[in-house]
């Protein structure tokens, strides 16, 4: 009789599958990925595998899903909160944000990593998809909040959402260009890459919601100092 | 000896084979069209194919080159008028581009359906960037020239320029839209849909480059009337 050691419960088994897989994506495009390359990254067997997954394709589809979910959290918590002032409300739904993605700096630089691989781009589209999916609904209730107070004053709600949309899905590639910078020894050139970034998001937000600029506020910018220090590794 | 009748100038052939490609493209994901089906489908053989291309991939890159050039040829015209006023020119632009897509509107709707087509999205992904790599340059142009002379107050240059082109790529499937309902009959919803999208892409214009509400105007909406037209067949 043979007696496993370490055996991993199905909740874990599924998350190291997910971990590996997302891993994996970061270095390689999808169609390199396989099921056997999976298994060897997870440190679980094949039948482990399919318990939890018919396909490969199954295990793209649950990547996705776990990345957009993870994105959105913040978004959800902010439009719970009961600030009644919707320029608040909309400050602290940036904030969360920003303290989300700082927190999952590492994660967000894979992905980052994982859209420049050729053959992710049907990945990548999806993920976006995705993410509009649950996002655009908190950010159109976030304007329609401030409307209905007559606080915001946008040209129209839904393309507005878009754009506002647009603008945070660009933040990354600069924020990451800028420690490259830093880790380079160009931390001055760095830093004044994030500072403008953040300062023209904030004056691109204010302005599509129709308030003055610096009503809604960014996180501070120096929330961001740890992406340029060379001694401190991304999570 | 045989006797070739009707042969085609090299030219033609290759437009031949270009036209085919696009037409397969919109009908079927590009992972389904094959050099033969392409050979079949332009009435040429696979020698006159190979003469100008030296694989699917090929052809493929040529297309997505083909519609980007098409689509930014308008543009380029429009920033080298001689107007000294930046607001005609942004208009001027807007105006001719409008104009463009029009006299185009069956390739669009064509592009559109090739969208939805799954395995197409490394394909969209490349138009996308082809077509910004080529519009980029020219509103960047006419934001820069309208700050110079002090008419535009734009937050950051790059990234309004980023915005002005997102708010144009989500125009057609809302004009495809809007022609869906008046081809079922409801004609009027159709038109309030494509008068409320052309006012409210005029409106954000405006506001993204510090202007005046109407500063900038944008191609008279009936310009968009044929679209509605159920006798009107698409180009």
């Amino acid at each position: 009789m043979t007696v496993k050691r370490n055996r991993m419960s199905p909740e874990a088994r599924k998350t190291a599958i997910l971990d590996a897989a997302t891993r994996l994506l970061t270095v390689q495009p999808w169609e390199n990925v396989t099921v056997a390359g999976i298994v060897a990254a997870a440190g679980i067997s094949k039948g482990g595998f399919y318990h939890h997954f018919i396909s490969r394709e199954d295990v793209l589809l649950a990547v996705i899903q776990r990345l957009a979910d993870d994105s959105v959290a913040a978004g959800q918590a902010s439009l719970a909160r009961l600030e009644t002032d919707p320029v608040a409300r909309y400050s602290n739904f940036l904030i969360q944000e920003a303290r989300w993605e700082l927190s999952h700096a590492g994660k967000i630089a894979a992905i980052v990593r994982m859209a420049k691989q050729d053959g992710n781009a049907p990945l990548l589209i999806r993920l976006k998809e995705e993410s509009l999916r649950r996002n655009l609904p908190i950010v159109r209730a976030l304007i329609g909040d401030g409307m209905a107070k007559s606080v915001f004053q946008v040209v129209d709600v839904g393309l507005t959402a878009d754009l506002l949309l647009e603008v945070g899905r660009m933040r990354w590639p600069t924020f990451l260009r800028a420690r490259q910078l830093a880790l380079a020894g160009d931390r001055a050139s760095g830093w004044q890459m994030i500072r403008e970034r953040v300062r023209a998001e904030e004056g691109l937000t204010n302005r599509l919601l129709g308030l003055a600029d610096r009503a809604v506020r960014f996180a501070p910018v120096d929330d961001y100092a740890p992406l340029l220090d060379p001694g401190c590794a991304l999570p």
